[in-house]
């Protein structure tokens, strides 16, 4: 008995534990699918305009008078790649009146390989578009004399959270008979819709599902009604927005809710309070190759003002030599990877709160006060200051360079570059706002390493870092931080040393590589430009 | 005579080129001035309510009947960190049943310090805040009965650019009275209003201007003229929105227009047509430390089934040695740098499409088939898709991770990560959607690189990468894509070699380092936490 007592107690305990197993394993929701794929969806474009009354085709025969200096300002359909033409033939006249010049983009590729060529970009674009385009962008029009009162922008939910609706949805029926009743149908696509409470009065249809109703013959509760209406987010995406109808006696409101997780900051330790202190903020980013006594000479003129602050080389010379100091630190590259990758490499090593980058020819003075950088950077929005470079003649540059882009159609785009800036910085008269500098820089960390320098630019490139900054980076540039360029000057008695004839051999190449990494060519490969106009 | 009329005519070329020299540097425009100071600025918020009718306060005396089930679901007011208590005390409880542990993150820094580290993070995040908040996100309040029609979304224009605003604009105004005059004015900030055509009938004042008005006492002409109506930024931003204002007979109608570049893309060229071309679109990426053995029985792996792939190698070693191979590219970092900050150097230096991340422990087999992940990554919107990996025993893990942050108040919001996913993917029935994943996955290059791996987080890190990527990143994983695990198991009769041991003791460090470089003082200080949930 006592041994059948154990068994039992045994197989008790066994299943006891399977079902407990069983349990824990058992799908405690079903999962849905969800369509990830690369197709084009639904999108609510002009949905109203069937919806609109007659009287716009009256409007057509209303007769108008073209104002010529605003019609010309709109963009045209598609962009043509021309520059300027004619001018003055004097001897100094590209100098005194710098004309545009446009370059078509596409001749960077053999004439056998450009269809193809054409063919790939199109279906690379096809598919970023379908990753890049929201229904938040997209055209919505408010009708006119709807009873509904909504919110129109600022509604956000977190993905698969809930929120009320805000806005304080409101009916404003105005019928004089007593007591019709009033119903309002609301729709989502990405979610649900709630109430997170309930009144009296008020007939509630479809409440947890996509589609709900409100109907009620007495108005006050079915605006009470409404300001309890939740939406929740139920198909996740980490980034996207539902589009959300309501529906009245013939009148829609539609609006769309963003469903996004919110940006989450990235945020940096300044040291010390009290003035800034650069060895904290600042890390100083330069990348060298075949010109170690030039880099040393940089080395030695920053330690003179900034004895204490990192600096990071990249480094993808042949024979690497070892450079060594506190506060260094050397990276090791494949010999001659590039320049936008040693570039690219150094600002992702960055652990301070800005980096300043430097190239390995610079030679700091008393005239490199970082802490006006500094200044500038904590004190307003930029993202990134550039300052100014002084040869050995004593002619000093800050390449201020405004970039804009004029959509073009299945081509690509025109990229436009001129000399310039936008505006005078208040508070900093020595400070403009642009859209590219001179490679003399400081920048927020986090700013710059999202940007990225593109290492497949190997050799010759610098504004093409401004231009996959656009619209992301905050760019200005001061005038009153100065460094010095090392002379590039060469004496005719002085020989060439090895080194220096192998760096020019890799610094100004022939114009046979590959292509698409070539600097026009990625212009129309991954940015997809037809065109690139400047002066 | 001859000398003077040579003199007169070189008087006269200096004049011209003096003349020429002084027109060339004449200012063209006067250049405003443009505050971009870190200050707040009016916000349009609520700006309806004030205006809205009595009939809301009565609502208040409506009552309602609170649902519990969609209540529970609203956002707190500020986070709590707390996890799961109790629970039954079995034996194999976490393993069955795991529960939710709660780890307020503050606890990362002494007390002497912390008051300190709450200050200036504060500060930062205010000046974040300020970086980041946009016109465009501010909740804005669509009026019941506006006799104007207007566009409420999807309005956008580059900036310094003109567009026609869209949505055709029009006045329904139904007043029986012959002909009274109908008055629009129209209010811009960050640019000004004009008509890029002339409709007769209509008086038009402030064209040009930030402020316009129309006025007319024939509507069909006053709507032809609203066809006509532009908006010119003309304040420079990259990326930011202007609030435009209608205002009619008391109505307002408000919306914004979001100034902006637009996205330019980032395309990768993707090597032949036909089948994936796996040595064109994927570079495989890791990191080594003390570890060539079994860094090598990688490369030997790989190479088995993919011969020419290029392979990626950051090496912060103390005495690094050279690895050597066609398609290797190995970068030495200085010693002890960092995990994270290796694999940011490694990410950086791909130029292929697809980058694949590996530990440089793991074997390639024959399940391990890249062309599947490639397969996801091609055909649906998803940027990055982990595979799974088998360690000796057999056991394979896909680690998935949903992630979550919930809002709060000044100590920060509160971080909270499950075990599990959100949906399977149609499709890929093999494949979830979810947002942290094991250290083995495929992904777009160009988003990994705009996440970046933080270098300031050196030793024990992982899912720290997923949460720097919420939002921005849409991550899969798929289970039928494995690599091997190289066994940790160490055999008691077996001595653990020297480079073992320094890299124990690198990779399980003591808890003494710099504590807003560990992971819970980054996730507090940087990501601004409060606390860390997880199951």
């Amino acid at each position: 008995m006592r041994s059948l007592r154990k068994t039992l107690l045994l197989a008790i305990l066994v299943s006891v534990v399977l079902v407990l197993a069983l349990l824990h394993s058992w799908p405690t929701r079903a999962y849905t699918t969800v369509d990830v794929w690369q197709r084009p969806g639904p999108i609510v474009e002009r949905h109203l305009e069937e919806r609109l009354p007659e009287a716009d085709h009256r409007l057509g025969n209303i007769p108008f008078r073209v104002r010529d200096s605003v019609a010309i300002l709109l963009a045209r359909n598609g962009c043509v790649c021309e520059g300027e033409s004619g001018g003055v033939n004097l001897p100094f006249a590209q100098l005194l009146f710098p004309r545009v010049s446009a370059h078509p983009l596409h001749t960077a590729f053999e004439a056998s390989e450009l269809e193809e060529m054409k063919r790939r970009r199109a279906k690379e674009y096809k598919s970023f578009q379908k990753r890049s385009e929201s229904l938040a962008d997209v055209l919505i029009i408010a009708e006119a004399n709807n009873p509904l009162q909504y919110p129109t922008q600022g509604v956000e939910v977190r993905p698969l959270k809930t929120i009320i609706i805000p806005g304080r949805v409101r009916h404003t029926f105005v019928k004089v008979d007593c007591c019709p009743t009033v119903k309002i149908n609301m729709t989502a696509t990405l979610g649900t819709l709630n109430v997170a409470a309930e009144v009296d009065g008020v007939k509630i249809k479809g409440d947890g599902e996509m589609h709900m109703t409100l109907s009620s013959s007495l108005l006050p509760n079915l605006n009470r009604q409404l300001q309890f209406v939740t939406y929740t987010n139920t198909l996740f995406h980490p980034s996207t927005a539902d589009t959300v109808h309501f529906e009245t006696e013939g009148h829609q409101a539609i609006f769309s809710i963003k469903i996004r997780h919110g940006v989450t900051p990235k945020l940096y330790n300044t040291g010390s309070k009290g003035e800034y202190n650069v060895s904290a903020l600042v890390t100083i980013a330069t990348k060298t190759f075949l010109r170690y006594d030039k880099l040393q000479d940089l080395i030695d003129s920053v330690r003179r003002y900034y004895p204490t602050v990192t600096i990071v080389i990249a480094d993808d010379s042949e024979n690497p030599k070892t450079i060594s100091g506190p506060y260094i630190e050397h990276y090791i590259m494949p010999f001659g990877k590039g320049w936008f990758a040693g570039r690219n490499l150094a600002v992702s090593q960055v652990t301070t709160k800005y980096v300043l980058w430097v190239d390995d020819d610079f030679i700091f003075t008393a005239n490199t006060k970082l802490e006006k950088l500094v200044d500038v950077l904590e004190r307003t929005t930029l993202d990134l200051v550039g300052g100014a470079v002084r040869e050995a003649t004593g002619y000093t540059a800050t390449y201020r360079q405004t970039i804009s882009i004029e959509p073009g159609e299945e081509d690509g785009d025109c990229l436009h570059m001129r000399r310039g800036f936008h505006h005078v910085i208040q508070g900093f008269p020595n400070c403009v706002v642009t859209d590219g500098v001179i490679n003399f820089f400081l920048a927020r960390t986090d700013k710059v390493q999202q940007v990225g320098f593109d290492p497949r630019l190997t050799r010759v490139a610098h504004l093409e870092f401004f231009i996959d900054g656009l619209g992301s980076l905050h760019v200005g540039s001061c005038d009153d931080v100065i460094v010095n360029h090392a002379t590039k000057i060469k004496l005719p008695w002085v020989t060439q040393s090895e080194s220096d004839k192998t760096y020019a051999k890799f610094r100004y190449p022939p114009a046979s590589s590959d292509a698409t990494h070539t600097k026009n060519g990625l212009l129309f490969f991954k940015n997809r430009f037809q065109c690139l106009t400047h002066n």
